[in-house]
């Protein structure tokens, strides 16, 4: 985010944040408000500034849980091939020791299948969730695979999407939400995946509307505020890719020019030995017909219990004013050094 | 506001707030949005979150400006006693020389008078509108005097008011900002004063709803993101009272155990040579029927060009989330120095 660096040491720099950290959990603790029913565009607008977590006892597509069933899914979409990815470990975009004992950031591997095959090996499945192969498989493009903005925009070319026969089931924006906001949705996203898939830790500019359709979400949520904790490193980068002669995945690094990425070292927030005393995680299930509004800039790690489906809407945050140059001042204050690097226990050290 | 401060030397301090600052700027700049009409209460809520300056081309009373005629007002005032400010130079609240030759922050001292007096000394001025006797008046108790927020505690005592007979003509709550808010005012305040008079440069905890019924207010704005270049220090507290034997107004510095006033040393923040270069002011001019929304934290530095009437409206900031901590982060990082100390001179280098 920030190209022009803060001069300052990293024990001062880390001062700083610990400060902030600590101010703002002591007015929030680790509360959230839960509303049992979907706000007005106001109170949503009222949540924005709050800018805090806000579980939605009530969801925008009731119709879509008892619609929704395997077979449905699988009679609309019919032999569309879709795109899925692909892991050997249940975790697509985290860090990864590669071949070569290097930590890596991981993209999947993208299977082209129909809707009833990735059913099929998420519903049939062997111990921990695997399919028969042995590998994870999720549906999680979150490239506005239902809609992105270009849907919105009347005079550009049309959107085309893998899921266009379950357009006509799903909302393209969220009242409530677009008219708080005054915009239209940047992307909207069908995730379906199964216990075997988490996602790790990170954070995302916008605002999002997390809608559970089937199956329950568990979310463990920082504020931005406690981003410093979560140890962001820099990584070099890969992504799996089949063997052509087992098809087996295997993790391929990028070739050198490819940009490192930054992204959180903890490997599960949630684990309280590995997590710094100053985090104060929130832990929040959003089960079938509930909504989660995440804030933007808040740090998330999401498992699922069983075969869950859902749709997130994704709104750019507010750029005028303040919230920019906050999440900035929380992320970007330097370079995070290589997670490969020589100073990682030192860097480790003054984060405690 | 912080009562922790952050381990950080002048010059790593200076660095971040400055960091800050010029990241604001670059995205927001000086812009600042004109609205025609008066908004909804979701419009003004997304405003809210931005928390830029907005000058309203309408008023939420323009019946009081033909109405408010002095002598409308000396008739339903009759001869009821009003607290008004008195000051030999119409700086009241602001940063003088006391007669040992220390800097002091000065509160007026505050005499007693009709709205008929009070009127004549203003309307009838001399040279620099001072009134016949040389000094400066201005109506500006800010203490709710129109209504305080014990107003809207129904349960609570009656909440009296030296302006209880124009009560009638003056809402107690802007209703849109009411709702955006989801609260109702902590003060509204009359405001009566003429071109001697003004407002030293300072920031206030509220949302501030400003409404000009006559004459124009000449304001000087700067973001929160910069509060650091208008260099705050630490003041003795001074009050003006008048002499026994002469009754001329003389500045009587408080007992030593009077909590000092953290207050910017900047006499005329609109003097380009004493402002510093990172300090980007916005001036606006509200005239009789306009409105300006300014945001809780905005510094503000206040003129009048002739007899001016305004009111305004104070509203808590939202005190969850993060505002406060930007808040106190812009302000608090460390206890400034004295602005009678020895070390002003290296502060004020390490400001440049």
């Amino acid at each position: 985010m920030a190209e022009n660096h803060i001069p300052l040491t990293p024990a001062a720099q880390y001062g700083v944040l610990e400060w902030i950290g600590r101010e703002y959990y002591d007015l929030n603790g680790t509360h959230y408000d839960i509303l049992n029913e979907l706000p007005s565009p106001l109170e949503f607008a009222r949540l924005v500034h709050i800018a805090r977590p806000v579980l939605i006892k009530a969801g925008q597509m009731p119709h879509l849980i008892p619609l929704w069933t395997n077979e449905y899914l699988i009679r609309r979409m019919g032999d569309r091939e879709i795109s899925i990815a692909a892991t050997p470990t249940g975790r697509a975009d985290a860090i990864t020791r590669g071949p070569d004992g290097r930590l890596y950031f991981a993209e999947p591997h993208i299977d082209k299948m129909t809707m009833g095959t990735f059913l099929d090996k998420i519903t049939s499945c062997r111990a921990e969730a695997r399919s028969a192969d042995n590998e994870v498989y999720y549906l999680q493009s979150q490239n506005g695979n239902m809609y992105t903005g270009r849907y919105f925009e009347l005079t550009s070319d049309p959107d085309p999407s893998e899921f266009e026969p379950l357009r006509e089931d799903i909302p393209s924006e969220i009242t409530w939400c677009s008219e708080a906001l005054d915009r239209c949705p940047d992307a909207v996203n069908l995730w379906i995946g199964n216990s075997a898939s988490i996602t790790s830790v990170h954070s995302d500019p916008y605002e999002n509307i997390y809608s559970v359709i089937r199956g329950a979400k568990h979310f463990t949520l920082f504020p931005p505020t406690e981003g410093w904790c979560l140890m962001e490193r820099s990584y070099p980068h890969a992504r799996y890719a089949r063997s052509p002669t087992t098809s087996r995945l295997e993790l391929v690094p990028s070739p050198p020019a490819t940009p490192e990425v930054r992204w959180s070292s903890l490997h599960d927030p949630t684990d309280s030995v590995t997590l710094p005393s100053e985090a104060h995680p929130i832990h929040i299930t959003v089960r079938a017909g509930e909504t989660l509004y995440l804030p933007a800039g808040w740090w998330h790690y999401v498992r699922q219990s069983e075969v869950t489906i859902a749709i997130n809407h994704w709104y750019d945050m507010e750029s005028r004013g303040a919230s920019w140059v906050w999440l900035s001042l929380l992320r970007g204050l330097r370079d995070p050094p290589s997670g490969n690097g020589d100073t990682l226990h030192v860097i480790d050290r003054a984060l405690r």
